[in-house]
């Protein structure tokens, strides 16, 4: 039986028919729509309970991937920042052993065409869904994330981008009709005619490269937006964050093994740290399609050598908040607190850097000079985070040694004077884990060795309070700064409308989306699926963003087959 | 007075608002559509004359840009495959000047916007449109079309792609809302609301690297796709076909200018021949789209170098007929006749293998054995141009001494026994015409020394009658050929359903678009636009297709700007 007769496939069609037409219609909206409760109690009374079972019954444990190429298993490489060593070994598998799987598995996934392969992968993510409470464990030991964000982040919010990706593939799949009448009139002769077909053909194996610090959010656009258009994905997760990418593709084969398809359309290529396997498949001639989250470095060598590939990047940025005025002074510390104490500041989106006048700034409050200012967002912060417990539900735990580096680092006065010191926060619940508040350090712009600190970037809870010598300075810097370091966001507190008029220009220039004056419980470091676009691709730090019909469009090719009416 | 606002570019949006419409349904309809008349009468009783005189009032001047850049003349470099020598001078610049004057004129143009732009770019193809009799002429006598081919081909159905490459630009563009309102429920308390802007910025100035056969046709997608998408747009025509995309950027630069934008928006690069120009331009950083059509050579020079640009390629291929069975054998022959002869098989499109079982084929007229097939195509193209009127008027000229080296090589048994030897055409009209029927050459698939000749291409009226073992072999020979060599077009002839459905697989599988059983009035060497595919970007002998979303989605990037609402 064809895997597309499977009845299981007609099954799940109708089974999501609905979320994916509404999906579809999201996407020109751009209001809020997931249909993936972000309350932990939506998942049952005992939801978390279970969830937690679930990932420690894997602690320990050899994970299985029934039927995939396998040459043995390798040992456990993750520890989670919460102290708990997770000791969990994973199948191992040559290069060339996982793209002759994928190649072999390919043709029926190719021939299901566009609903098909939609349904199978809302299936996919309607389990992941499930089960987000033991991925949110997953997550958060593999992370650092703090379980309230592992769960939302890791959880629902990622399988929001996923479904986007899924929404986004099938729609740019079905912008051609299957058959298509062509009629050409000839004057007095007979018309010209011709049936023609459009058939979807996928570009070829894909390459998932996951990161350490998201490794469901950032994973799941490309490789929903590359299964989605038929083709298979071969997922290399960070040796530190297997888990979460695991458990996906251990449940993508679980269903794509049901509707009879071959399970080795998505498999596992876990390594140790450095290994180089990501290297080996990234420059095989099958893989046709890379996606990428992290370092610079490794991103320009992808882009650089991978030539046989499409090659979607995010890479490292400059994140830069603009101050230049508020009438909600207080709900602007506030906010800004809590983007720079979230997940201690370990998102590819946290602002990094903030510019305010040396001249200080007009608030609702009065006028508040640059030293102010600063003062008041340490305090801000400092009150944010003074309950140990409190701070550790939002900080989470540092992801690895070079950000608790970098926090020593600023705690020294390495980057210069500090307006805030980083302050050790103990867990009553995880007493092994590393969690360190936000250092904010204050820097002058015209100076060359603040700006050599400041203008690269710092991964983690290091903050720049950059003096400026005016709002007009600040914008200049934005601009040059996205333009130089590249960008996930910028932010910007204005009460003037010349001053966003020339903030908006400046990242319409520089080619970053812009927050303006977020106060309240929205937060310049989150994006939502469906409506917000994850980066522009429009300056060094991203090549794509997630999601719009770049990002899945070329992804696969169109075959016309014409023939006489 | 900004741009956008001038009164003239309002007037455009309605002039060509219902034009627009029209065609964003014609994309998704995939049916006949096309609001310029193919027939030449259409444009008026003294349409083709005026046109001529447009024509010869050039011949022998100096092309005036006023406004662009230049530093001097550079003499002419066409000379008619009809024996003219156009001898026009046209203006030389540096490529930095170029550039500059793009970068200064881009801001005005990225700010007014999607319809605008569309607006902007109707009227620039109106206007073309308008003048097709006399691009006709300047296409004829610099590609060697005749004069019935250059009309059609490099006027309406050239301004057909032009217009899908402006309608698709415009469809991508429009995807997200201009404004959207996102409010989040929040349980018992009050949603989070935001209000946001999603705004298209252009990817930055384009560079388009014209052919020498057909330069409007192959350069209007790409040219326009940047254009309407908000990026300046630097064309570099071929050496020999210069005066086509000479004309069109002076009509594009008229209209830029009367509807208040930076002419400089669309200037002419036109250099000697192998002066370099293309790749000082195509590695310049600020070059950030490049679309080039021409030898496989050039193209991947340019997609190995110019790593800061997006590289649109279309380059050589090897175009296969399988022959298995008919049952219209007269139908066929007279298509391939045709097909073959059209334009000297000067076409990216033109089939040049055509593999025939040598135990013969199926057909109404009984069986047909291999020589009995091949001497009957040979028939049926000697018919076709016994006439010299009628030959020249269907081949052309030949377009530049390699093609013409290839048909005396054939004509001199290099490439195998000959079943059909070229003949040297007069052209009463134009004595100083080289016209060359084609040469049909038989050659044997399993014979290595063969396949070294008919397995790469052999661009020009040569064409190889390849004898395969059966149907079987035809189709692997043909899945192999454009895996490897890549190909514009495939063609197949077959009343076997079985037989169909492993051509249809074998072109799913190599990425090539199938034209089944043509014995009509359409070959399957001519594509249309807002209908059929040209090109599939699956294999190696294009990475883009015209035209789809792929070729349009990444030529700009969208900025969001959110607020609380």
């Amino acid at each position: 039986m064809a895997a597309t007769d499977h009845p299981f496939v007609g099954e799940l069609i109708e089974r999501h028919r609905e979320t994916l037409e509404r999906s579809l219609t999201a996407l020109g909206d751009r209001d809020y729509w997931s249909p993936y409760p972000e309350f932990p109690k939506a998942y049952g009374e005992t939801g978390a309970e279970d969830g937690r079972a679930a990932f420690e019954a894997l602690v320990g444990t050899v994970f299985r991937l029934p039927g995939q190429p396998t040459d043995g298993e390798l040992a456990g490489t993750e520890v989670s920042p919460y102290g708990l060593e997770l000791d969990i070994a994973y199948p191992r598998a040559e290069a060339e052993a996982l793209l002759g799987a994928a190649r072999a598995a390919a043709p029926d996934w190719a021939a299901a065409g566009p609903i098909a392969r939609a349904a199978g992968c809302l299936e996919i993510l309607a389990r992941i869904n499930a089960r987000s409470h033991e991925f949110a464990q997953a997550v958060m030991h593999t992370t650092g994330q703090a379980y309230g964000m592992a769960f939302q982040a890791g959880g629902p919010h990622a399988q929001d981008r996923g479904l986007e990706a899924v929404a986004y593939a099938y729609a740019e799949q079905t912008r051609l009709p299957l058959q298509a009448s062509w009629t050409k009139p000839q004057g007095k002769r007979d018309p010209l005619r011709l049936t023609k077909e459009f058939i979807v053909v996928p570009r070829g194996t894909a390459l998932l490269i996951g990161c350490n610090t998201f490794p469901t959010w950032n994973g799941f656009p490309g490789l929903f937006a590359s299964l989605a258009t038929g083709n298979p994905v071969v997922v290399k997760p960070h040796p530190r964050a297997v888990l979460p990418l695991a458990l996906t593709v251990q449940i993508a084969r679980e269903v794509l093994a049901e509707a009879g398809f071959d399970a080795n359309l998505v498999t596992l290529a876990a390594e140790r740290d450095r290994e180089g396997i990501a290297k080996t498949l990234a420059v095989h001639p099958d893989v046709r399609i890379i996606d990428y989250t992290g370092s610079t470095e490794f991103g320009d060598w992808l882009e650089e050598n991978a030539r046989q590939a499409l090659v979607y990047t995010e890479k490292a940025g400059v994140n830069t908040v603009v101050v230049d005025s508020t009438d909600d002074y207080r709900g602007m510390l506030t906010n800004l607190a809590f983007a720079l104490s979230l997940y201690t500041g370990q998102m590819c989106t946290t602002p990094q850097n903030l510019l305010i006048p040396r001249t200080g700034i007009d608030t609702d409050q009065g006028g508040k000079s640059y030293d102010e200012v600063v003062a008041d967002l340490a305090g801000a912060i400092s009150g944010l985070l003074a309950d140990d417990a409190r701070a550790a539900a939002i900080l989470g735990a540092v992801v690895n040694p070079a950000v608790l580096q970098r926090s020593a680092a600023a705690a020294s006065g390495e980057y210069g004077e500090l307006a805030l010191a980083p302050r050790v926060v103990e867990s009553a619940e995880f007493p092994g884990a590393t969690i360190r508040t936000p250092a904010l350090v204050k820097v002058e712009a015209h100076k060359p060795d603040d700006r050599a600190v400041f203008l690269s970037e710092c991964f983690g809870p290091v903050f720049f309070a950059v003096a400026v010598d005016s709002t007009a300075d600040a914008v200049d810097l934005l601009r040059r700064s996205v333009d130089e370091q590249g960008a996930m966001t910028a932010t910007g507190y204005t009460t003037s409308p010349e001053v966003e008029r020339q903030l908006v220009q400046a990242c319409l220039d520089s080619g970053v989306s812009l927050s303006l004056n977020l106060t309240g419980g929205v937060y310049p470091n989150q994006t939502a699926a469906f409506s917000d676009l994850h980066g522009t691709g429009a300056n060094p730090a991203a090549n794509c963003a997630y999601t719009d019909a770049a990002f899945v469009a070329n992804r696969f090719r169109v075959v016309e087959i014409r023939r006489p009416a």
